[in-house]
């Protein structure tokens, strides 16, 4: 996806994960299903939505900025016909700017062994490099995303069928994918990066029908059960000749080293989803249990949550502490898109839109307040503030991630390095700036307690600033930590 | 409000809000303030929303279809100059009618005194009546709203000054209504029924500005400081010339009788809210521990809530049992308006779309799930069987309020009694048709315990039958439940 | 229609028709040629447009902003069911006035007598004295429409049938006045003032419907035979006892003297109606040709006119004077409401965006460019220069309609008294301040020639200052030109 | 542009242009004017419009569907900054089509040495051919316009600079092309093809900015003076080294052998442009004129045209035969893109929605009608009842071109060859066809009496079936018919 973004909104200050996708493979309602999975995926992406379907030799194709049921209709999804499909959704970015929709994916390219579409989540770090290659042989080029080269690349590649042409377009690519494609004569294919930093799972519904999805929870959703993750560096195939799936391997690295993304399981992924094969609930609930054990903080009278994504770990929290957690911060169900402050400024104006305090809970009472991780901070000073505000007696800042000190190159929207909070301040003097009587953020070999033998198989880039895999570089050059 | 529907989506099945209102007086930011207080009372109303703001000597008006952020933008509030102003949210409604924002309030009137406008939350129980009367006496109406009988019997009242011919209206309309007025010539008022059966109340900025809102989450948005409700029976009148307020009460009841709707405090108020002198949070949480003492679930393993208006009642009930509270249900942040459904059909598709199970929650559990009403059951039937799809081994339902048996007639929209679950089934048949282990509601007298001296001076017809005005009657042969 | 406006457009400098309506009765087919009809009446009124028909006893009415076709769709139709329909379109105004819609007729009020909607074309003269006594028995108004106030004086009135309640308001407004009404028990009425400013035809389809409108076209468009007009001081009734017309007429003044408009053979009307029983053709037609016997121009090479108006005075002036007529001017089908400038200005830029002149026609040659009437003369002015700055040696105006001196009250737009030209300048000064080598109007005396007898029967107010009926006057005091 | 359509629509049963371009160099306006040139060349095209303008470095783009007042506003204007603009308009197609957006230009591309954008009208007869190549090398498409092969070609070439990329790529295309280009680094490309098919005209204003169109009426809207046309097989070249043009020829066919479409002068282009150096206006004049003479009709009463492409035509005809020239034909100017019909049929509906017949020009009357050309013949058969039932004793048509019988592949949209009336029937089969008394077609020899010498240098292909190039031919194929 487009790699550079300086949009970076202040108001809910979280990293933006960057995309979802789908694929749908043999079943009469492909583009509703398809449409159904990209809707429980939606909190991966804001901005855009579409679909490619392909019916009679022929791939049908809609995309439209806005959420997937701005773009989508009755009459839309009866244009996609066919009994196949893939999806994206794509993040919130800058409103206004006139060429956005061309950016909208599935992409879709006609070339000289036919029509094929491509929707991909993830960022390919040599992506200027191979654009330029590219460019030099005369390719020419329609939109600003990082996805366009790797059309180029299969429709350039020599190899004597569509999956081997992505396996070869693979191999030349480097950094965080998972995508799938569809091809005029009736070919799925899926394939993730050989370090599987995006997540990607396949289920089958009762009718046989192929599933696959960036998460679980749209699996559930389109009533698909869950099989297995695609695996790193993994190939997959769905023709007509088995309808079963046929599997490649990337050849290097060789065995595939995966660096899953912890940050799925800390902020990005919906609680009900199976991620990386684990429990996103469990995760989080087991964050805020050791916050508790690392962190306590005596005497306290309540634990409340940053909702919605700090709830599970404040439940974990609360339980471990022995403390009740209560509903002490509510979030609007109507947030919209821009919103008009009163020329009289209000304090915290924006956080006041979104978050409003239950002085009931907060009266006179020593708080922890439980948010799943910090970035620039400016919204944790104003939170606490209005913690204070609501008459709490003490404001006791719990996070339930490590602080955070890179920026992702993997997928992932984080302000640049210098914005980072964690990375201008040590805890103290971050605890002073938001005005909490304490802050602790979660230890970082809590991971290694977590996730035991898994434990190297993820990705901390953005708390240790080792990366995997440097942007740009070629893959010798790739650093690995363990 | 529009007295009748039947409109009642299955979806959600809970009883609906009418309307939220807000006043504004002495404030240049006047139509910003109310478009905030507005959006912090959407929860009442997401059909339509409009303003009314006085500006030298002449009322502007806009109103529209949706929720305020799609009706009100910089430049839409830039045509609505003046320090006071007054506003209405609306309540979903069935989409299409043609003649729907006829009915979006503030209403405008041209009177030989010049020009009112009024918003209006509630319902006239005797607007039949006094329409024909009106009508006989060759009045027209324009819509088909309650409210609109308002502005004829001020604008032939006799009486000589603004305040006193709402009075006068008043006096010959019955019903629930709280409703706020403002006048070319910058007099802003605020009435309430002598039932008090909808909340009003009233709060100053610290520049001096007075706000009138249905609810004091309103209040907070706008930083105004809660000083008091508006009383039942009570006429409130800000003008110039004093920029205090003046008080007057309608003489019959006297002395007013307040019967203020119970379900606020149940379902409709956000929790944030001090609504009737009570916090919306606290009596939540003393329902769900009242019904945890009152229906206990011998080792049960977790609580969980029907989000988002089942939260505080299940952590009341989690914390009163000593059982953990985990969020089993999540709801969709993105759910739209329409929803396409796949031609195979989902099981229990509408709700799956709003809300997701968590296996990691209740997987082999037996499960209490807290909500806080239930109205026709059809819902909850889904959701009984979505937990225990999701792998729950046992499923009891505790409802934080009593059985639902009387339809609303003092501005909530509920189905026809024959819809009500309650009234054709018995708490075991209705146990059977959801499918749970165990059902229990709410008991009646946990009101009375837990409004000790309070309790009189609530509404509880929709649990009893028991009206304390009858619709269409004479005020004489109003029934008192005391 | 609303009276005062202060908006009039420079770009086309023209009076604007305020409106055109339309009946139709008996017709299972009613909403859609109602639609038909309006279209062919489009040039009478472009901001908006509105239908109510009647089915099952209920009225159903949509109204929107923009032309007919922007306004109804298919779907829209058929949310307008039934055999009978009323319909009407409204002159353009200015954009954004948030309040616009409410003024888009038919109006449809409730009354004890049931549900009745109405269209006007024209202007009730002593409107503001009629609502000021309607407001102080208490009638409250929505609209700044002076229409609203027939529907009070209706529902008010003691008659003890529809039609006899609409003669009862009819003699109680004085002004320009065709109405056409429809009742929820089926009844359609439609009335004509006693001075018959404003046209009303009658026609009938092979079915045996009856359809009214404002002109022919309307009637040739849907099929539907022409047969008279609606007379003036007639009231018309149609309902099912016999599906035949019933007529009445208003007692004052007895008999009627017709004061048909002359601007609608002028320039309102469409060239092939018969408007007061004329052909409109044959009128303008003539006006060119008496204008080429009274105002020659010695070896002139070319008459053009200016499009589209001019285009009918001029070929009589060119068959007359028996020089070529050319198109030398030429108007863009395509100019839209609002346009861009470039910042360096383009001279005339307004006028140039509408009508191009043709070279090859005007170059070196002596021109005379025929208009129907000259308003304010900026339009004139900036047309002249054009014609010279594409070769033309010598530019002639010749005007087919005499200098306006008077603002009409009786249903048109004018500017205001002190704008137009006519009013400030002679013809010589006019002659210069456009720029031509000469300038003619159509001499005073020429309508007398042309209509003969009839001539008695025009309203020509707008030329001669002596106006039928005094605005807000009266009726006694109303001034007869004979 | 898209080479296949089967959308044609019968209501009009005109060929249809397929787009107009403009080019404006070194104005700071540019934005502004390319949009006033794309609105005075709204009639070639009106489906969708787009411009890109170059403003440091980077190009900026502007697409849409609809009229170019429906794309372009004062804000989006406003994102286009700099001094040089191309821009395109585009013909009316099939509405609902999902991928449309795509096709709409200008198409921008990056490559190895920068963006560029370009606009097109015409068509490329090898365009599938040069596709095919394309795609072998593994180049890959985003649309199915033939103008993306355009921009393959340039971006592959190896010549040193952009305007000999142009040139070389222009010489591996066949076909029709009049191209406008721009570069990020300041440069304006206008290209037209040897054999110059399609009209492009130079202009310059008076601040020394050059403005290139499709037609000189674009020049004159934007006050630019008319130069001279871009010769068959020239390439000009504006950059900021002098502001001055530099000219380039291409090499084959040498010399160019001009062969205009002579369709422009007969029907598309405006009557007030000079197209391929000669008045529109002049042209269809002259062939009104010569078919007076050649087709004369004895006692004729009135001669009319089938507006507006008729009008010059008739007024010709009128003229040499003597007869008065009448408007017996109104068109509607409020026509949209769909209508709706009763369900009673009205015959001749569509026709009747855009042209109303009057009859006071018309009854009794022997008349003849003057219309432009014949393409299906479903209309003129329309027309021809239609003023029958107006009352016309005898209708003769005359058409003022000759029968048309060939398709065009040099950017016209026609019917299949097999809808050609004229391919089907003879003249008196037509004239029996179309219910008229008499019928006569424009002498094919007309045209060598009316253009001389310059005779060979127009493309008669629609009328003689003898193509100056074949489709998909090498260019050693073509044929000439001289």
């Amino acid at each position: 996806m487009d790699p550079q973004h300086d949009h970076y909104s202040d108001d809910d200050d979280k990293p933006r994960e960057e995309c979802g996708v789908v694929g749908i493979y043999g079943d009469p309602d492909a583009s509703r299903l398809c449409y159904l999975a990209l809707h429980a995926l939606q909190h991966r992406g804001q901005e855009g939505a579409g679909m490619v379907t392909v019916h009679n030799k022929v791939l049908k194709s809609i995309t439209g900025i806005g959420l997937v049921s701005d773009v989508f209709n009755e009459s839309k999804l009866d244009q996609l016909p066919g009994d196949m499909a893939i999806g994206h959704v794509r993040y919130s970015t800058a409103a206004g700017s006139s060429s956005i929709l061309k950016n909208v994916q599935p992409f879709v390219a006609n070339s000289k062994f036919g029509s094929f579409g491509v929707a991909h989540n993830g960022n390919f770090v040599n992506y200027q490099l191979v654009r330029a290659e590219l460019e030099e042989k005369g390719s020419i080029f329609s939109t600003t995303s990082d996805t366009e080269v790797v059309l180029h690349l299969i429709a350039k590649s020599k190899a004597r069928s569509f999956v081997l042409r992505v396996l070869e377009a693979c191999e030349r690519l480097q950094g965080a994918y998972s995508m799938v494609f569809v091809t005029e004569d009736g070919k799925l294919v899926a394939a993730r990066d050989p370090f599987g930093f995006r997540p990607l799972v396949m289920g089958r519904r009762s009718n046989g029908s192929i599933v696959f999805a960036s998460e679980t929870c749209a699996l559930d959703l389109v009533e698909a059960t869950y099989e297995r993750e695609v695996h790193p560096g993994e190939v997959v195939l769905v023709d007509d000749t088995t309808k079963e799936i046929q599997s490649m391997y990337l050849l290097r690295p060789h065995p595939p080293k995966p660096k899953s993304c912890i940050f799925e399981h800390i902020y990005f992924a919906q609680p009900n989803s199976i991620v990386f094969g684990r429990s996103v609930y469990e995760s989080r609930y087991a964050f805020g249990e050791i916050l508790a054990t690392e962190a306590p903080v005596e005497d306290c009278d309540v634990v409340i949550a940053v909702p919605y994504s700090g709830v599970v770990a404040a439940l974990g929290y609360a339980a471990k502490a022995g403390v009740p957690y209560q509903q002490g911060l509510i979030r609007s169900h109507y947030v919209g898109r821009t919103f008009i402050e009163p020329s009289q400024k209000i304090r915290d104006f924006g956080v006041k839109l979104k978050l409003s305090p239950v002085k009931a809970v907060l009266e006179g009472k020593k708080v922890v307040v439980v948010d799943d991780s910090i970035v620039r901070g400016t919204t944790s000073s104003k939170i606490v503030r209005m913690l204070k505000e609501a008459g709490a007696k003490e404001v006791h800042m719990r996070i339930a991630s490590p602080p955070i000190i890179g920026s992702c190159y993997y997928g992932i929207d984080t302000p640049r390095t210098q914005e980072l909070i964690s990375n201008r301040m040590n805890v103290e003097e971050i605890r002073k700036f938001i005005g909490a009587h304490s802050l602790a953020f979660l230890p970082s070999d809590s991971f290694r307690k977590l996730l035991g033998s898994d434990y190297n198989n993820f990705c901390y880039a953005c708390f240790t600033g080792k990366y995997p895999l440097n942007p740009t570089a070629p893959m010798e050059e790739s650093i690995d930590d363990k």
